[in-house]
C-alpha cells in the first residue's frame, strides 16, 4: 500500500502540460525514452533506490478526472482537442527499473520510461519528486546504519520531516536501509514496520517526581519500559531508573532500558552504564537520541560511548547534510533517434541503457558498466528489469521485507572503502564501447 | 482548503500514545498548556508563521476511526479502557496563535494550546510537522523575495521538494512570502495561486531545430510564450528567439520572454539583453533559473545581471541551507502550576504567554516582549489571538490573499538590518518582569 495517495496528474509543473499541448498540436507522439538518474554529489558516493512501488501504483492509475479537466478548461490555457486527449490519457508505456533496495551510483539510470512522448513527459514531476525523496532518505539512512556498526537504529524524525509525505517516506526508506523501527505509528499500521517510543520530557514533568513518572509508566508497560532520564539531572535520573528497575524485577518484570537525550554522550553513557551495573542491572540497555546522524554516531562509538541503540531524528529525516538529490529525468531517445541535451560539465547519455554490475569472486561489487540495453551482459548482472509493460505492472511488487533483505545483501557486498563518510573511494563506473559509439555519433 | 488531507491521529510518534495511556491510567487529565516555538538558529534572524489553517482544520476534525482503534487494539499495547477513551476523544481545547504571515523571532511562542493533558499532548507530532514545514518554507521564501529586490520570483521547486506535502506547502508558503506564482498546477487549482511555466530542454530537443520548437510553441501560446534558449548555445538561442519573436510581432502577438537555465548569468544575461535590444525587442523579458537561492540572487543583482524575473527551485524548496527548524512544543503549565524542563543551554519559558510588539513612530517593528498572557499591553500589539475555543474555530480563517497582504505589510516594517543574509543584527526580544518572576519562582 502506498501513502500518501497519488495527488493526481495536476501535481505537476505547468510546463509538462504546455509541452504536452505543443506535442499534441504537432501530432508528435512517437515513442520516447526518458532516463532517470542522479548527478554526482561530493558527499554521496552511493545511492539506495527506493520509491518504485509508489510510482508504479500511481502511474498505473494515472488519469485526469472530469473535475480536473474542467478546471484546466476554465483556466483558458488549453484548447478543446488537447483537453479531450488528456481526458482519455492513460499510461500505456514500458518501465525498466532497478528494484527498491538496489545500490546505484551517479549517472546510472535507476529507471527508464518508454512511452508515447506526451505520456512519458507528463509524469516527470511526480516521478522525480517521489523517487527523489524516497531514495534520498534511503541513502541517508544507509549511512546511519553503517555508522551504528551493528547497533539497532530507530527513526525518530517524524515531527521534523518536511511534511507528512516525507515523514512516511523516511519511515519506509530507513526501514529498507536497515533501521530496526520507527516512532511513526501510521508507518507501523500501513507497512508493518516495528514501532517504538515511550515518553517525552513533558511526561516526566507532569508528575510530582521523576520516580513517580517512571513508576507510573512501568506499571502500565512492564515489559517494554524505557525511562527518559535526562529531564532534570541525568545521573540522578539513572539512579532513579535503577531504583524503579529493581522494584520491577521484584515484581517479575524487567526494565528494558533508559534513554539519554542531551549532554556529552561519551562520558555520560559510561557513567550511566556504571550506575546501572552497580545497581545490579547489567541487562538494562542504554538508548540515546540527541541530534544524531552518521557523523555523530561514528564519533561517539569511536570515543567509547556505551550506547546500545540509537534514536535518529531530524538530521536523518531531512537528510540535513545533503537535503536533495540532483535527480534528473532526461529524454534519451525519440522515435528512431538517440538524443541528448548537451550542457557544459554535465553528462547525459543518449540511448536506451542498461546497468551491468561485475561481482568479484568474494561476492563483492567490483565495478559497473553503463551500456546499451542490448549489450551483452558478459557475465555481469543487469540491474534494470521490466516493471511495467504496456501500462501494466509486470508482476507483483516485492514486499517491504524482501526489499529490506535485498538491500542488506547488497550493502554487505559494497566495500567499506566506498562507504566512508569523508574521502570515500569512488566506486568504478564505466561506459560500454557501444554506448560510447552512440554518443560520438550524435 | 487544505492539502494533503490530515493523515489521521496515527500520524504520530508512538510515545504520544504511550504517554497518553500513562496519563489516562493515573487519571491525569488536568488542563495543560503547551507552547510552540523555534529555538535560535545562526542563519535565521526571523521566521514567518505559516501552516495554521492546515492545523486548525485537522485539529477540528481530530478523531480515531474504528479501524484505527481496532488496529491499536490488535497491536496489544493498550488496554481496553484506554482504547475506549481514545475512541471518543475529540479536541475540546483552546488555541492561541499568531496569524499566518506574521513575523516572529526565536523563543517567541507562535502558538499555545490549552486542553486536557491527553488532548494537548497527542497532537504534538502533527502540529510540529505541519507548522514546521510551512513556516520553514515561508521563511526561506521571504529571504528569496528580499534578495530579488522587487523583481518577480516564481516557485519552480516541485520536482525536488521532499515529497508531495512539502511540494504543496512550498507553493503556498512562498506565495504568502511574496512569490508571484508557482509551477505547481495543483496549487493553482486548490488555492488559486498564479501558475507559470513553458518548456523544458526536452521540448527543444524533440524538434528538428530550436527555431522549430520556438515556432511550434508560439503558435499555440502566442500571448504567454517564454522560450528556453540554453539547450544548445545560449547566444544562438537568443538570436533564434529574436527571429521568432519578430515573426510573432508581425502576426500581432508578442514574445513574453526568454529563459536562461545555465551558464554564468551576469555576463550571459547582459549579452542576451543586447541581442534582444538590437533585434528591436526591448520589451522581451529575461527570466532566469539555475540553482538560485537568496545568496545567488543577491550576488547576481549586485554583479549587474540583466534579469527581470527569477525562477527559484530546489534550494528554496528544501530550504537547503537550513533544512529544518528547531521547532519544539513544550508543556509550560499543568493544572494550576507553571512548569518547564530545565536543560543546559536551552530556554523554555514556563507559563501561559503573549508576545507584545512595539511599533516605532515610523511604523517599523521596534522590539518584542514575551510576557504573561495577562500582562498589560502598554501600547504594544499582542500577536497571539484566539483561533480555537472549546475545540471549535473562533471564526473564518483569513484567505490566502489576506495572509499574503499581511506578510507584505509586516515585512516592509522589519528593518533591513535584520534581513541581511550574513551578520544580520538580532531583533530585540525581551522578557516581561512578571514572566521573569514566574521563572524565578520555579
Amino acid at each position: 500500500m502506498s501513502f500518501p495517495e497519488f495527488p493526481g496528474p495536476l501535481f505537476t509543473d505547468l510546463y509538462e502540460l504546455t509541452m504536452a499541448a505543443g506535442y499534441f498540436d504537432r501530432q508528435m507522439d512517437d515513442p520516447a525514452t526518458f532516463s532517470l538518474f542522479v548527478r554526482p554529489h561530493p558527499k554521496r558516493g552511493y545511492f539506495v533506490a527506493a520509491g518504485l512501488q509508489e510510482v508504479v501504483d500511481a502511474v498505473t492509475r494515472f488519469h485526469f478526472s472530469d473535475e480536473e479537466i474542467d478546471w484546466l478548461a476554465q483556466s483558458g490555457r488549453f484548447n478543446r482537442d488537447f483537453l479531450a486527449h488528456l481526458a482519455t490519457l492513460r499510461f500505456t508505456g514500458d518501465v525498466m527499473a532497478m528494484a527498491e533496495g538496489e545500490i546505484f551510483f551517479p549517472e546510472e539510470p535507476v529507471l527508464e520510461v518508454t512511452a508515447p512522448l506526451i505520456q512519458a513527459q507528463i509524469i516527470e514531476t511526480y516521478l522525480i519528486n517521489t523517487m527523489g525523496v524516497a531514495s534520498l532518505m534511503a541513502t541517508k539512512a544507509a549511512r546511519c546504519v553503517h555508522a551504528a556498526a551493528g547497533r539497532p537504529v530507530v527513526d525518530f524524525s517524524l515531527r521534523r520531516t518536511q511534511g507528512s509525505h516525507a515523514g512516511m517516506a523516511v519511515a519506509r526508506s530507513s526501514y529498507i536501509a536497515g533501521f530496526s523501527g520507527t516512532s511513526n505509528v501510521l508507518a507501523g499500521k500501513i507497512w508493518g514496520i516495528p514501532i517504538s517510543g515511550t515518553m517525552a520530557h513533558s511526561f516526566v514533568t507532569a508528575f510530582e517526581s521523576e520516580t513517580d513518572a517512571f513508576e507510573a509508566y512501568a506499571n502500565l508497560f512492564p515489559d517494554s519500559a524505557v525511562f527518559l532520564i535526562d529531564t532534570y539531572d541525568t545521573l540522578q535520573g539513572a539512579r532513579n531508573a535503577a531504583l524503579v528497575g529493581n522494584r520491577m524485577r521484584k515484581k517479575g518484570s524487567a526494565l528494558l532500558g533508559v534513554r539519554l537525550d542531551s549532554g556529552e554522550m561519551v562520558a555520560l553513557s559510561r557513567k550511566v552504564r556504571r550506575i546501572l551495573d552497580q545497581a545490579g542491572l547489567p541487562d538494562v540497555k542504554i538508548f540515546a537520541s540527541s541530534g544524531f546522524d552518521e557523523y555523530v554516531m561514528e564519533r561517539l562509538i569511536a570515543g567509547g560511548a556505551r550506547i546500545d541503540a540509537f534514536g535518529v531524528g531530524t538530521r536523518m529525516g531531512v537528510s540535513a547534510d545533503v537535503p536533495y538529490l540532483d535527480m534528473v529525468y532526461k529524454m534519451v531517445r525519440l522515435g528512431d533517434r538517440n538524443v541528448r541535451k548537451v550542457s557544459e560539465g554535465k553528462i547525459t547519455l543518449a540511448g536506451e541503457k542498461q546497468v551491468f554490475r561485475k561481482i568479484a569472486e568474494n561476492g563483492f561489487f567490483n565495478g559497473d558498466v553503463i551500456g546499451l540495453r542490448d549489450d551483452s551482459p558478459d557475465g555481469k548482472i543487469a540491474l534494470l528489469a521490466p516493471v511495467m509493460e504496456k501500462g501494466r505492472p509486470v508482476g507483483p511488487m516485492p514486499t517491504l521485507e524482501e526489499i529490506r533483505a535485498r538491500f542488506a545483501g547488497n550493502f554487505e557486498r559494497l566495500d567499506n572503502r566506498h562507504k566512508r563518510f569523508e574521502d570515500a573511494e569512488p566506486y568504478p563506473v564505466g561506459i560500454s564501447e557501444r554506448l560510447m559509439e552512440v554518443q560520438k555519433g550524435l
